[in-house]
């Protein structure tokens, strides 16, 4: 089994290290960092201690990777781009492209790059930070849910979450991947976005302020309706429990809060942009997520001077 | 004819000072420049030069100043619970009470605390900016709009007006002081809000954005069906303009952007949270003016320390 992270962030080395940590044949594309995890390896912080894995396959082009059974994609959405030239010489007769990325048509643009059969995708549910060259800290141990683009999980969909769980990392199997991803939305379009655009706060202000919080239960309305006209329900206790399971995490910092207080770009098409394309083909009126999106495409590119 | 300026601001001091440049019994409610100005005297500057006023009736009590035929409230309307403590000493009989400030509210506000009978509206159109103590600079002539908290101008509409324009300042009367602050608004609430919720930027930048230019327009048409739910109808060439006419301005910063790049507290409730409450009185949904007006609050209590 030889596995590919694209995009060694921390999403990639943390699944990455734990996945190599398992002793699996698994190689890094690095770019800023390759050099030194090459000589210094990769070290894996959590409130349970520190892993230290060296030596780490780190290459810097993914012809030195070569072809890969899997291939965790993990880069920031806004680089998705880059993917069509990248991942070619990863891929033979068999490999499966895993999307861990955030926000909605990441499948679909891998799908219709590489072809459908190959793509799985997964949603993270974790706490992670790189908070220096190949050191990612990790504050809870979190899950994955793995599943298909299309239709119901598969033979495949259970020997890769197997495979996770062979590597400790806790996982679970979504009858629907897209209403897994529709769900997550319901967190990340309101607190990821009002934690910025109410000027870089963490989600204790946002629920401190009665107006954002309402703000951020009308945002979820909207994101339920779009979801709906797909076929997909949730309910309004979901939304509600959303509120509520936030109120324990404190003065929490939504990754997109921590890219923008960095001064880094936030990916903003695929966590706002396109949820509100896919609301305006079907016709489902979503004004405040079509706000936040614009405000947050301009915050985005003027982002804080201090990254 | 004896007049009093309550906030002695940009607005107070150009207005009051050209008012005692012509010759009139001008008094200076003042707080932080009290002393300077009673010692140095008012400067007001403009493109035509210079004027220097000396010696000016600066004082630090209404009960110093007393009975007025006029006064010309130019307090910063967050400040407006302060009048009803400070203004008595100033009322006589006949005195009127002439609200000079931004947005919507504050003839209501002071009606209520004063009788309707005494109070009359203004709306400055101007640029001013208060570079020192006693020293404020005049970037365009700009006119002020005179009117009736209800119903059609009076006599003493005309006879404040003329006042007005005997000081050199221009002056027109309106036919319905309420459809011009909803005609003022169709511009205030876009672009003073969105030039500090897009993260502080200039007029030229949020037009610079196709997303943002939509978001204004947008906003501007919630204002025209509150307004129009008031029986004020104006037409969408009217808000057409107001796109228009802003792209010549080039970079310009609303005074609610230059309060929030200052760290001063902005207008948010006579701008934004009075026309959505109005909506909200009238059934008109609004959901990007709430939203707005959401932000701006969080954003005016988290306004950057650099002020």
């Amino acid at each position: 089994m030889k596995i590919a992270i694209v995009g060694s962030g921390a999403v990639g080395c943390h699944y990455g290290g734990l996945l190599r940590k398992a002793g699996l044949d698994v190689r890094f594309l690095m770019r800023r960092d390759c050099l030194f995890v090459r000589h210094n390896g990769l070290c894996l912080r959590s409130p349970e201690g520190e892993t230290r894995l060296h030596p780490v396959q780190a290459m810097a082009t993914t012809a030195e990777i070569g072809v890969c059974d899997l291939v965790l994609i993990t880069v920031k959405t806004f680089s998705n781009g880059d993917l069509p030239d990248l991942l070619p010489p990863l891929i033979g007769k068999s490999t499966i492209l895993l999307t861990l990325q955030n926000g909605l048509g990441n499948e679909a643009f891998l799908s219709h790059r590489f072809g459908p059969e190959r793509i799985m995708g997964g949603i993270c549910f974790v706490t992670l930070n790189r908070v220096a060259p190949g050191v990612v800290e990790n504050y809870s141990p979190g899950y994955v849910v793995l599943g298909e683009p299309e239709g119901p999980p598969r033979e495949r969909t259970q020997r890769v979450a197997s495979l996770f769980r062979s590597a400790g990392i806790k996982c679970r199997v979504a009858e629907s991947l897209l209403e897994a991803r529709w769900k997550k939305l319901c967190w990340n379009i309101p607190f990821n976005g009002l934690t910025v655009a109410a000027g870089g706060i963490d989600t204790a202000a946002v629920l401190a302020d009665p107006g954002l919080t309402a703000l951020a239960g009308e945002l979820m309305e909207e994101i339920r309706k779009i979801a709906a006209a797909l076929g997909i329900v949730i309910g309004e206790d979901f939304l509600k429990k959303q509120i509520e399971q936030t109120r324990p995490m404190g003065p929490y910092k939504p990754s997109s809060l921590l890219d923008y207080l960095d001064g880094r770009e936030m990916e903003v098409e695929s966590i706002w942009g396109e949820p509100c394309a896919e609301a305006e083909r079907l016709g489902v009126p979503v004004p405040r997520l079509a706000m936040l999106l614009r405000l947050l495409r301009v915050l985005s590119r003027q982002r804080l001077p201090h990254g």
